[in-house]
């Protein structure tokens, strides 16, 4: 059996390695990811009012045609650091372009962990040093590795696919809902492409794919201060690049959103404390945002999540979450199915065995289908159930 | 010592009774509550499309002058029961109003339980015609058990107050977060007063009392289908009718916030699972509902209060809560205490004592206060902690 070396590592010309910083109490914690020509990138970052320093300083160069390198770190958020933390997360970046003989301003960083503490720069800085020595075709994994906090397995997927006659490769790693010391749950995103495209367009297709993948994952509504995902493109596949909408970017669009939402689904079935994966689907409404608007209400309550960590076919809750969801519909037209057990119809509730959609509930992967009118919209969002490992993992600890 | 025979009875001309139908598995659960004289009804409802049947039927009838009686059941939600549920509430609305020679108009209705399943009928019938009966100037502390489902307690105030020389009395009961069968949580709350004031002031000085105590509440973000508060006012106090806002207005305002506050805390305090009570103060936003919509962020955080069952000062989860809220607010503003001691100042982390914080979240009430700006707006919003119990409540019992 071949070694897994790793995803992001599969696209040609992508290098990367994953160290140990010392920065979490054990296993890698430094990662870097190294195109060996210039990348196209994209990016898409937090909403959270207050962003963590790597994101203040990555937001205004994206996107760009020349990027080279991402450096990102677990263990500190540098979220909430003030002007020394902008200052650590320039430093991070100074410290690979020198090694690296390249521009600052195509190296990018990220970080992942507890709010509000200064980075250990000395470790920082000698993880730099160890990573830029390690970098290879063999360090996707490592990279994977490196980037978990309370993630309880890495997170890669990887597609090839045909883009005008020529062979091309989409790679992406992912961490998701956890924390080394209790803190805010952050999701960073890697992805590394050798397809040709523009950053223009590469930025158009990372927005769009992330409003049909990570923007709908929820664990527990709580938005972090870091979340990040970032695509590198370096054309070495080949292809005539793509500058515009047509036939090759739908292919690379729709082999992108594979990718994202294969990485969101991980995210969500890894999410602290959870048994299972849930994927909320919810259909009819009058656009497609209110269909997600309703999906995501549903999948962050409480009650409809510890009634699925219970198993419990406990309906009246999902409607009620439904209700409060802040969109119009009619009550009268709703119907609900826990995957194929059709449970209201109409809005009148269906005589259903309450031992098969327990059976049906006690299954790894649930699907909840809430059809609410006759509208063509549909939204699907991935959530997990809420458990007392959920309380364990954020009440247990201590800063 | 006096037995303690109601808060809703203390109020003149206010009759009350709690009995057993056999809803619930044990206790009380049909509440009945009677005014001698005709009396200004307002009410507040949820706002959830999913509107439980007795919302729908008294939703069109507030505010009215001539009241006279209120009946409750818990155990049963009456909601999302269609055409059948809706029949179900008017019986019982007729089966009062025929027994104490009423109009069915001045009956209103309220139940709280389980959703979707129809209303066992006999029994419901029976413990009309037993609470009937049973009606007196002791059934005030019945008719609050009554109304419990998961409450640990049943939930009571009554305050006097001079209005216009004259002496005049507020009594209110209210249930909380809670459940019989797992289902959602639900909020009640009955108000009596001798007081004479119109039915248009008394709707205005309830939904402005609400927006201060009840809408300020929160204990997992789930909005029922079932949330009512009612208002009776009889006017045998004897002052001169309040029709209009003034003094008599004001003070009457006054002491109906002090009511509804108390309720709203002692609901927040008995959420389910909780093991502490905890007020979220924001300041300084720019209108009142920013402050308080930031402070429910932080409120329903599952992050945070699963740190506040930890005793955990992990304020990093808070400002996430607060930078999420969908208000706008310089970060670099932001200054955050818990009680007396400062954890973040103008954006800056304070150096505290971990020691000290922790024994200060340790403690049964717990004071988290942020100031997010200079504007003289202000809002509390009250809450419990997330806790183990949190999820064995609502995931270890099965419909």
């Amino acid at each position: 059996m071949m070694e897994h070396t790793g995803s992001i590592t599969k696209p040609r010309g992508f290098l990367a390695a994953g160290v140990r910083a010392g920065i979490k109490e054990k296993g890698e914690d430094l990662a870097l990811i190294f195109s060996e020509r210039p990348a196209s990138i994209a990016g898409v970052f937090t909403k959270n009012l207050f962003k963590a320093a790597p994101i203040q300083i990555c937001i205004p160069r994206i996107p760009r045609a020349t990027a080279r390198a991402i450096v990102a770190n677990s263990g500190n958020a540098n979220a909430c650091t003030g002007e020394g933390g902008i200052e650590d997360a320039r430093r991070m970046i100074a410290e690979v372009a020198s090694r690296l003989n390249l521009a600052e301003e195509d190296v990018f960083v990220a970080s992942t962990g507890i709010i509000g503490r200064r980075l250990p720069m000395e470790k920082i800085v000698a993880g730099i040093d160890l990573a830029v020595s390690s970098l290879s075709k063999h360090g996707g994994a490592d990279a994977a590795r490196a980037i978990m906090t309370t993630d309880t397995h890495p997170k890669e997927v990887e597609v090839e696919f045909d883009v005008g006659g020529i062979k091309a490769t989409i790679g992406g790693i992912a961490k998701g809902a956890g924390m080394i010391c209790p803190n805010m749950a952050t999701m960073l995103a890697f992805i590394t492409t050798d397809i040709a495209i523009t950053p223009a367009m590469l930025q158009t297709a990372l927005s769009r794919s992330a409003e049909v993948s990570f923007n709908c994952l929820t664990v527990d509504g709580d938005t972090s201060t870091n979340d990040c995902v970032f695509v590198l493109a370096n054309g070495m596949a080949g292809n005539s690049i793509i500058e515009a909408d047509g036939k090759d970017f739908q292919i690379f669009q729709q082999h992108l959103d594979s990718i994202t939402i294969n990485l969101a689904r991980q995210i969500a079935a890894d999410g602290e404390g959870a048994t299972k994966s849930i994927s909320v689907t919810v259909k009819g409404a009058r656009s497609y945002e209110d269909c997600r608007q309703i999906a995501k209400t549903i999948a962050n309550s409480p009650l409809v999540k510890t009634a699925m960590f219970g198993c419990d076919p406990n309906w009246g809750r999902i409607v009620a979450a439904a209700g409060r969801a802040g969109v119009e519909f009619d009550p009268k037209a709703v119907s609900l199915c826990f995957g194929d057990i059709s449970i209201l119809k109409n809005g009148e509730p269906v005589n259903f065995s309450e031992a098969k959609a327990h059976n049906y509930l006690s299954s790894k992967d649930v699907e909840i289908i809430l059809n609410v009118g006759d509208e063509k919209w549909c939204a699907t969002v991935w959530t997990c159930d809420f458990s007392y490992d959920y309380v364990k993992i954020n009440a247990e600890y201590h800063t």
